[in-house]
């Protein structure tokens, strides 16, 4: 068996340490005869292994008793209804930052439920920067301000975070969480599918501090309150038990490699490594502001896109692989999440080099 | 390793065969390199193994090609809302049947959207049993009939598909999918939690006529809609990757033991033996009506309730486990669904011969 490095932004690489776990305990967790699949989620092994896993995250984030974690379903998509549904609370308006592709799927989502006032946007620069807090346009009578901290398709990332006064901060973290200490405290709700840098597809991680939970919209569907969740710790109905458990594995393996202080350092080094090939090269290039540049995505483009296909072919004879650009913006791009190891970055800037001196 | 025979009512055994397979691809999915939950669902392989699933699917149950296949999230919990929410299409009031504790939260989230009419409830039974044809009462504006074809909790199921004329039939089969042959054209839509009888928890699986589709109620989330899913072939956002790569294994494991007319004879057999074992035994009693007995879901009582702790603590150390009854219902529930073997459900009533010898 020979595992490639691949660069999806998602669903992506999970950890290799991880995935022998899974796989060992595939048919028989534990010595309970059953996988974790098949345990009931009220069963003394699953609730067990929920609860740690929950330990596990609250551990490596720091998140503050007064927040409930919340394991659901539906994705980011489902929460860009949820938040407005749930946080208006009788505001007619909301604070959206917008940064990109994600931004704007908020914004557009958001717009069905209330007037949303767009705080800044960096549409003008193609969404090749962030922002500063003094360009932020904040409105008095908003219910939240909504911002996007690292958008997965631009590769751009706050490098701060905004400062709302009283009203609560909302985070679309899914390709950021967990790749850098942050503060819980100062967000109102961070939210992210877990497919980027959590675990696998179908599970959609929410922070909530208690005081927002309740006071939904009329008509909200019950599974899309945040009150039906977090009154029954995530087990109204069954929830994507597996999706839980893997992401158990995941907090276990970040808390062995010296959580989230580690990552970063782990990741930043990543980063500087492949964004300082890309500088360095005369052939390869990055548009981000270099004080807003992504240390999950790194999207890039060759000097002679033409070459596109040929360096697509023979990174992936490598064994280096899914670096394709999103459709929307083409040339490359480079996911270098958690699972990530340097030794795969290394390999790519070497491959990237050895290209450019090829075909260059 | 020893593997139990597990009669979960949800999340339920899965088909060790399909366990394997899993367990033998977890890390590399036919020589990726990698696996599938780290797999992006836009790429080729994914694609595949997609496309692959909803055929077999399509082909296990006869789906007409009117009707759509949608991979989902959220549990049947959320399809309580989706289906007032996209099929009331401007009409003020829809029929549920009323045979058990998930008809009750169908009806309770519909009631949330419109004027439910209880066609027909066998609560004054205690739901041992369903009703007939004519002790339905349809209403001549209902947008559709709604009805749980099999009540998990009860152990309830309907030995007909109910006659609706022009209107829509809506069918929870959340615990009765793939176990039998079914007339889909006879269903305006059917879903069902995968958790069952399909495969992991965090996939829902919904089935639906063109014609159904769109013109949702206002303020109905992006998400919520089915012309969403339809429109996007399951990929508006990230499906839950995982959990439909392991369904279409299931899929494919039930074609090559016959398909559901082959099931249908299987589950028969068992559940015969099962209720067979109950009625002949003068120490063990199921509730249900003789003609609408569950293949899947068997309640149980035993004379001496105060025996039910050591039953179960004398059926684990046999193997048998997860027989213990719904915390709503008390007494034992054994869940035989398509991943059950016979020879579980063979050496489950020898158990109970043997514990009725010495303690009953």
């Amino acid at each position: 068996m020979t595992r490639v490095y691949n660069f999806s932004a998602g669903p992506a690489a999970l950890p290799q340490a991880v995935l022998q776990i899974a796989q060992q305990e595939m048919l028989d967790w534990q010595g309970t005869g059953m996988s974790v699949m098949e345990m009931s989620h009220r069963g003394k092994s699953y609730m067990s292994i929920a609860a740690q896993a929950e330990a596990d995250l609250r551990e490596l984030m720091g998140i503050p008793d007064n927040y409930k974690v919340l394991f659901l379903q539906g994705g980011a998509s489902s929460q860009f209804s949820m938040i407005p549904m749930n946080l208006l609370q009788g505001k007619g308006v909301a604070d959206y930052i917008n940064t990109g592709a994600w931004s704007k799927k908020a914004i557009a989502e958001a717009g069905r439920y209330c007037d949303v006032n767009v705080a800044a946007s960096t549409e003008m620069d193609k969404f090749t920067s962030a922002p500063s807090q003094d360009q932020l346009t904040l409105m008095d009578d908003a219910a939240y301000v909504h911002y996007t901290p690292n958008e997965t398709i631009g590769g751009v990332e706050f490098s701060y975070v905004p400062q709302t006064g009283e009203k609560p901060l909302i985070a679309d973290m899914s390709s950021t969480i967990l790749s850098r200490p942050i503060d819980v405290k100062q967000f109102g709700l961070i939210y992210a599918g877990a497919q980027k840098n959590i675990g696998p597809a179908g599970l959609t991680l929410v922070i909530v501090r208690d005081d927002l939970i309740g006071d939904a919209l009329n008509g909200t569907p019950t599974m899309f309150q945040y009150a039906t969740h977090a009154e029954n710790g995530s087990m109204y109905n069954t929830p994507p038990t597996y999706g839980w458990y893997l992401s158990g594995l995941v907090f276990k393996w970040l808390k062995e490699l010296g959580g989230l202080d580690a990552m970063a350092q782990i990741n930043e080094r990543k980063a500087k490594l492949l964004y300082d090939a890309i500088d360095n090269s005369g052939f390869y290039a990055n548009p981000v502001d270099p004080g807003c540049r992504s240390w999950m995505n790194v999207p890039f483009t060759l000097a002679a896109p033409d070459l596109d296909p040929l360096f697509l072919e023979e990174a992936e004879a490598e064994g280096l692989v899914t670096l394709k650009g999103h459709r929307s913006v083409g040339g490359m791009r480079a996911s270098i999440y958690n699972a990530m190891p340097e030794e795969g970055v290394r390999k790519l800037v070497d491959f990237m080099a050895e290209f450019e001196r090829k075909r260059g």
